[in-house]
């Protein structure tokens, strides 16, 4: 059976996954490949209710939340993310598991491999081939974002540090499918390591 | 620590759940205890989003409904379970993780071991010391509904077979916190049955 590539763009608000996942699609498609793009949460009709939710509500338990994201990561891949891979297309998701591993684990307070666990079976083990984490320090996210646009967003500099140090410690523990680009450059210079680390993949030279 | 009891009542719909609910909670509280009445899914903010969520879209996986359930039961248990059982209160649920066992497990085709699993960290073993099945055949339960409310009751007879089947099993596997009750009698036959129940917990003769 034909399968695709899944790759995933990670990081925190501000670091440009929204640009870079746009112009990484455009190089791709000039490739020939067939790209879906996709947000976690959100990219279906379920999965965009749950994201109001969760943008929406305050009070939600780090736990509550883990479960919403999840739901929605479920969701997502049944749709789109399975039968895409099975077309044989590249999906590029801004954000994914690793997403809740970093935000409700290492700076929620969840187990993180507990939510490894859980990952892989919400998603029946449908897992990026690689995610690429856009790093950037806290105090220059908070720069380039002028207003904060959501409550993930206004948790401040010491949660945000925790997702960093999450970020990292999960690229260092899994260097084969996570690997750390420095997101405080120019989007042309962000973007032609995407292209790099990207292409490896698909020339199959580290494919996992 | 001063500490409650967690009673839940389970059943298909049609069972006479709400009502059988209602007429415990006035009895309890005839004898003096606080009760804190609360349904599943529901029951707190981001839970009635979430309940909204499950009764009008369709094309959820079973997986997805089951991590959506689950959300709303991590927020509930946070909200309102945990805070009135601390109370020295009685928590009576209008069903509780049961039903994802039976509803998403048996009936849905998730394992039910690894939903009772995922619920016990979801509520952090925060799980009902009795739980009443309101046991119905599924014909009779169509009789006295005329009209199916939701996507849940327009299921068909197989799959509410599928959940009565789930709900005897459970019943059988775990005879000490989960108990069947007849309920295709009068209210108030079965109403004696609960009290009785709930009675024997609440004496200690069987707390678990």
């Amino acid at each position: 059976m034909s399968r695709g590539w899944f790759f995933c763009v990670e990081g925190v608000d501000g670091a440009g996954k929204t640009t870079q996942c746009q112009l990484l699609a455009d190089w791709l498609r000039e490739r020939g490949y067939g790209v879906v793009l996709c947000r976690d949460p959100g990219g279906t009709a379920i999965g965009e209710r749950i994201r109001e939710i969760l943008l929406s509500v305050n009070g939600a338990s780090a736990m509550t939340e883990l479960l919403l994201f999840m739901a929605s990561r479920a969701q997502l891949v049944t749709e789109v993310i399975r039968p895409a891979l099975q077309r044989g297309e590249i999906v590029l998701a801004d954000r994914f598991l690793l997403a809740s591993v970093v935000y409700q684990g290492y700076a929620g307070g969840i187990c993180p491999e507990r939510i490894w666990e859980l990952g892989r079976w919400a998603t029946a083990e449908t897992l990026p081939d690689l995610t690429v984490v856009l790093d950037l320090p806290p105090e220059r996210a908070r720069q380039r974002k002028a207003e904060w646009r959501d409550q993930f967003e206004q948790r401040g500099m010491e949660f945000l540090g925790r997702v960093r140090a999450g970020y990292l410690a999960e690229a260092q523990r899994c260097p084969a499918t996570i690997v750390v680009v420095n997101a405080d450059r120019s989007p042309a210079e962000v973007q032609a390591d995407l292209r790099s680390e990207v292409g490896r993949v698909l020339s199959g030279n580290t494919r996992s």
